[in-house]
């Protein structure tokens, strides 16, 4: 992980609002760096032409036909990019900035494929991929009861004895009794929140935040310091909670609630669901038995069975470990193939690339610019060869 | 349906314990007529030596092991046997005797096989195919709390506009509530009891039961007048509940209870089954968290969800009714071959019986002992013809 990579990614995480799948893919395409130079190249005002990006463009395969759009969005932002300060800002809080680059990466978060998070700016321990590798989220509503209350505090502080840490959102209500439950128990939590560290929102939970710091826990985001919460925000912010725990549970919920949204997000990445029944007078325990009477969460009642939906989660798992990306990341099979066939120092005309790959002559092009774009080719005379990425060209090794 | 089959009825009723199968395939592969009739015959000391059954007995699959010590059991009670007694009694508490021959009798306990009630003595509306052919069981704890009580009272009489009949146990707690909740709401309400109808069980609910019965409902229970409500029994009992019922709703239990006997019996049935999620941290609704944890029972919050149950349940079946036994209910293949095969008049050999039959001779014989007993063949000279049950032994019409 280099610094120009961390400068990167946190300057998309300016350019981008959560959830943007098309800067997703595009990084996820070129690497960090070379997206984000790529889009310095063609984000002047000629780039998009009546709505059709004008300008060459990797092949990003769904995200394809949103790139202009995104390219007109992300250029907006580009006139006051200064990723440097952001980070400034952020060390001023004592915090890191985490990318998938780095081992700390939260392993869970790869579930969310081009809608993961570009960068997560963190205040506290930084390391979440040891934090969250033993993790369950334990959320609910706001206006929640004190028996809501009294059963997140009971499950958040029984999961702590087995090394469970405590996910959740940092709002008033059930996430912050759930917080507050995992530290009362000398335990480990992560609160994922809607806007920059550095704002603290809701401002009661102030001390929280500072306290769940100070405990060995973090304060997460994926907007940099100074982002508001934002409604969009908020339900972005849920997938992270969704994908970054291994089980989530529901404490209380109203029929329409922001807890059932996260519910619905971890059962689509297909983590174990838990909800706590109530009264059915109760109005807060509808969501729950909404959850429950679909079948799209289990019933739990205390930390021992939330238990047992993180054992049957983690069983035949291998052990938890972030997966570096690899330069063949992204690419498609066709790309692949191509980059196979390049050789690592006489360069190939493309006719010859064509037959030793099996490509068709459009393919191999189309593959070459991609592979161009993402520093894995470079042209020679009138052919092609190997490019190692930031390296001289030579020595590519084995790409299985 | 003749006296004679009402008094048999009313005897097997009386010679057995509920749910006594050997009887149930007894009565079934003979009727009860001629099923009481051979138990007169065998049932002298001389009957099992050995516990072998030296008689000459019906072939009845699984249950012929189990003939000989059942025998000696209802000959016990064969000494005493009053049936006319019985049914006396009965219609001095304006009672009725319903039987599986009569087209009152409730669908729903055809469900359980061998183990369906042999009779069933009822105080109130004798029309039980009418009244639980739309119905619900709403049953729970005795040791119930206010919630519960709320809840299954809510349920009961949320169910009555939609014509659907309630069937409980007539206990405390709960069983009262739900049955008093059809009744405030002007509906129709079934209780079955342990013991016999004539001992109001318990004490308590004497005047529920008589509310029952003065209001167009129906007390039901499978042993005769006078009989005690002994632990067996109840356990019985709850069979006729879930079979009774087109689905089964636990409002309140206990982590052991019976209520989830009921239960699991009507999951067996296939029938839907509901619990009542309540607060975690109360102990009467561990039961109904259990069985929504095993997913065992669907969520239900109140009277709207539990007619989704009901309606789920109804799809795709046929209209409730009571098929009416036939007289080759319960005849093995080869005995229905060998029957077929029987001429009306003309007495033939049992080799000309093989041939037409395509059975081997030990097969004919030893179905034609089957068909003697259930009168539905004779013999004449060195040969056999065919016999209408009770009749004269010409025309027996089709059997298909």
């Amino acid at each position: 992980m280099t610094p120009e990579v961390l400068l990167a990614r946190a300057a998309w995480s300016r350019l981008t609002e959560p959830g943007d799948t098309v800067a997703g893919a595009l990084v996820r395409a070129l690497g960090p760096v070379d997206a984000l130079a790529w889009l310095r190249e063609v984000a002047g005002p000629d780039a998009v032409v009546d709505g059709v990006l004008v300008a060459p463009a990797p092949h990003l395969g769904d995200a394809q036909r949103r790139l202009a759009a995104a390219v007109r969005r992300w250029a907006v932002r580009l006139t006051d990019l200064d990723p440097t300060r952001d980070l400034e800002a952020l060390a001023g809080l004592g915090g890191t900035l985490v990318v998938p680059e780095d081992p700390r990466w939260p392993h869970g978060q790869h579930a969310l494929g081009a809608a993961a998070p570009l960068a997560l700016w963190v205040r506290g321990e930084p390391d979440l991929a040891a934090a969250l590798s033993r993790s369950v989220a334990v959320i609910g509503a706001r206006a929640c009861t004190a028996y809501g209350e009294h059963v997140a505090a009971e499950i958040a502080a029984g999961l702590v004895p087995s090394g469970i840490a405590v996910l959740s959102g940092g709002a008033y209500g059930i996430d912050a009794v759930a917080h507050r439950g995992a530290l009362a128990a000398d335990g480990r939590t992560v609160a994922v929140l809607a806007g920059g560290v550095d704002r603290a929102y809701p401002a009661g939970n102030v001390r929280l935040f500072s306290r769940i710091v100070a405990d060995g826990g973090s304060v997460v985001s994926e907007v940099p310091p100074g982002g508001v919460p934002s409604r969009g925000r908020f339900l972005q912010r849920n997938r992270l909670i969704a994908a970054g725990a291994r089980a989530t549970v529901v404490v209380e919920a109203a029929w329409r609630s922001g807890a059932l949204n996260t519910a619905a997000t971890a059962a689509r990445l297909l983590r174990p669901v838990g909800a706590v029944p109530g009264p059915v007078t109760s109005a807060a325990s509808a969501g729950c038995h909404r959850l429950l009477r679909d079948g799209a969460a289990t019933c739990v009642t205390g930390a021992d069975e939330v238990l047992e939906l993180v054992g049957r989660a983690g069983e035949g798992l291998p052990p938890e470990r972030a997966p570096v990306p690899r330069e063949v990341d992204g690419l498609s099979d066709t790309q692949r193939r191509t980059l196979d066939a390049l050789p690592v120092r006489r360069p190939a005309r493309p006719e010859a690339l064509s037959r030793v790959a099996g490509l068709a002559p459009g393919e191999v092009e189309a593959a070459l610019g991609v592979l161009e774009l993402r520093g894995l080719a470079r042209r020679g005379g009138d052919g092609w060869c190997r490019r190692r990425p930031g390296g001289t060209g030579v020595g590519a090794g084995h790409h299985a």
